[in-house]
């Protein structure tokens, strides 16, 4: 991702902060994240979130997804003598369509197919206020329906780097090339 | 409180969720907790709140205060072989004045003196955006500013029914009479 790419998703999420009504100073505007995924394909696979605080006991974040944009499949398994991270979605602005381990629930997904490999198809549909908790080590995937989404997650300790994907070309610390 | 006094309490806290832009499921505005600490004295002494999520590890609550009304002074102390609780306030609506345990930090505090004991008087002014996060068994009392406030709390594991409180004629569990 240039630094002109990741420059226009950090504008976009400012949009769907403000569309969903939530505050940030001025400073963590200047800390906004865009994972890519390494796919080159941010669109489409990628995400926008600002970490709120992550100590070595809580993390809160706010993330944002564009129309359709997908969160690959991944999940979090234990790490430094810590259960994986347990975590739960509120969806504040949008609709989200969560895909988790368990039978498949309907004929067909709400979601576009991501550019990624999924394989997980038990379908949770979150609009503003609804939310679901998630446990450790359990394979998920999600994607903003239409309007795109805005997401507060609230979890236990954030370790990012040793998410498991079900693809495995791809990678979550975003490398931004300067111009 | 009486049941009536209650209603009153999450009809006013609903009135400012929604100035917050946060959205409420139906169920969740059946779910809204008011606590007034046992002193009659809601309007002054009092909290009203929606827990979000509180399992064994991460805790999430909206909490709204009406103007100049006080969360009386307490810590969170180790329970059940789990350090105490651990939490950040972020201030998404009005103004909310935070005192810790720490060198009093200014001639006179914002705060009006609340109607119950308050020993700490380091203060912390947090508006839209702003956060703070409070170790364990620190000493702690807030209070909103004259618009109100609307608070989200992310945290370890909620246990209300182990705290301290600084008066010790208070109680946490709110009791409603039944008219």
């Amino acid at each position: 991702m240039t630094r002109s790419e990741y420059n226009k998703q950090v504008e976009l999420a400012l949009k769907y902060y403000k569309k969903a009504g939530i505050v940030l100073t001025e400073d963590e505007k200047k800390n906004i994240e865009v994972a890519d995924f390494g796919k080159g394909l941010v669109n489409e696979l990628g995400l926008q979130l600002l970490v709120y605080v992550n100590t070595e006991r809580v993390c809160a974040k706010e993330m944002v997804l564009l129309p359709h944009q997908t969160c690959p499949e991944h999940m979090h398994v234990p790490t430094n003598g810590a259960a994986g991270k347990e975590e739960t979605f509120r969806c504040r602005y949008g609709e989200v369509y969560l895909y988790v381990a368990g039978e498949k629930n309907c004929e067909e997904i709400k979601a576009k197919m991501p550019p990624s490999d999924v394989s997980v198809f038990h379908e949770i549909v979150l609009r503003p206020g609804e939310q679901y908790t998630l446990s450790p080590e359990t394979w998920h995937w999600f994607q903003a329906g239409p309007s795109g989404a805005v997401i507060s997650e609230f979890s236990t300790r954030s370790t990012d780097e040793t998410d498991v994907f079900t693809d495995k070309t791809l990678i979550r610390a975003p490398i931004i090339e300067e111009e």
